[in-house]
């Protein structure tokens, strides 16, 4: 028995989020599947981070057993015959029997796309929150700033979460515009549930002039959920990195 | 009665192509069915591009005939309240009574994208050509400028095109590149039938040393198809524009 560790990057736009469910077809099943094709073996896999419904990745990790004596590195080729052409296996590798994609991940990257132009938000609508709205990018980054660092996120956490502790350490957190597109860069050892999209319709509301930058460490403060922006759409986030020791 | 001009985007993907045809969901259809729902009435558009499955448009211009008492410009918002979010008028206005959007266009407008990287590719796969295969730009810009001019295109039109002549002004026909993405950006006062594809088909073998640009001007005066680069697939293609005398 070899533990597998895959990169992959899907669009998430046709999946109910990468974590298998009941009467929903999910990113991991769709993958167990191909491997079932491939091997004959139903394995169970897990994940560096759990996206939700319409969130794509261009970096997941993950990894299962496999008694099939396929070389580490072929693995990528071989599990992408078996997928749709919306799931992709970026790099293949055998790992650790001890790998966990998820625990031993020291830090995640997403990024969050904004796309302001009227040309072409048909093609982005599931790849971007399409928005024409004014955003005042000085009080954006003022804003993003502020939350960077060891911080209790629990105000940027959707209620109903399963958190034990809502600290977490936010090492980046930057808005860049790059042609018709801003997004929003974050990199921590560790995400609440909705983080990003909370932090991202956050600083939607700084960019709308709602309150001042400066509010947002209030919000960071309070713990309270109710004061912070609303939960921003799925389509807009990509997993973009997991960065692991080695 | 009123004659009625929109400026539209959509993503093709999901459709097969504009004009109307049995047994298959079309943009002409899906357009027609949410002017009947918004007016009651059934009407008959006509369109300036004709685009085939999969391709897609930022600025297709369309005309029908009503009876509705809506202002030109607010037709707009009517006729979005009742389209997929795949489509979307972008523009609208009253035209005269013999405005047709094919036979008085100027010119026509096309895109053709290429993305070039792995990361994110999934994202891509409906809206450009992907791949990595190395090419090189200027032989492929040299062999672009080749064709531009008053010329018989028939070598770049699909067999079994019912058109009557083969000669096309090509104003433009430029090679760009940015970030990941290369360009094909053309012009004309009309298109034969796969004319953008097969160009840019054509290009590629160029691109990929298949044979030298300066053959494309042979390829041109022969006036043979099968010696002309296949038809690169559709979901690179966008109409981009269309020009009229006003």
């Amino acid at each position: 028995m070899t533990r597998i560790r895959l990169t992959l990057q899907y669009d998430g736009s046709a999946y109910h989020g990468f974590q298998k469910q009941e009467n929903a077809y999910t990113v991991q099943e769709c993958l167990e599947n191909a491997i079932l094709r491939l091997t004959g073996e139903r394995v169970s896999i897990i994940c560096a981070g759990r996206t939700d419904a319409g969130v794509h990745a261009l970096g997941q990790v993950v990894a299962f057993d496999s008694t099939a004596t396929i070389p580490g590195e072929r693995w990528k080729m071989a599990v992408n015959t078996y997928l749709p052409d919306d799931i992709q296996v970026l790099a293949s590798s055998l790992a650790g029997a001890d790998f966990n994609p998820r625990f031993q991940a020291l830090s995640k990257q997403y990024t969050y796309y904004i796309y302001r132009r009227d040309a072409g938000r048909v093609m982005f609508r599931n790849y971007a929150l399409c928005t024409r709205v004014p955003l005042d990018l000085a009080a954006m980054r003022e804003a993003a700033a502020l939350i960077v660092g060891r911080r209790n996120f629990r105000a940027f956490c959707a209620s109903g979460s399963s958190a034990k502790t809502f600290e977490r350490r936010l090492m980046k957190c930057m808005v860049e515009e790059k042609g018709p597109f801003l997004s929003l860069k974050v990199e921590a050892d560790g995400f609440l549930y909705n983080m990003v999209r909370i932090v991202m319709g956050t600083l939607m509301e700084v960019g709308q002039g709602k309150y001042p930058a400066q509010r947002v460490e209030e919000i960071l403060l309070s713990q309270d959920r109710t004061l912070a922006g609303p939960t921003a759409p799925p389509q807009g986030l990509y997993l973009r990195r997991v960065i692991y020791p080695d």
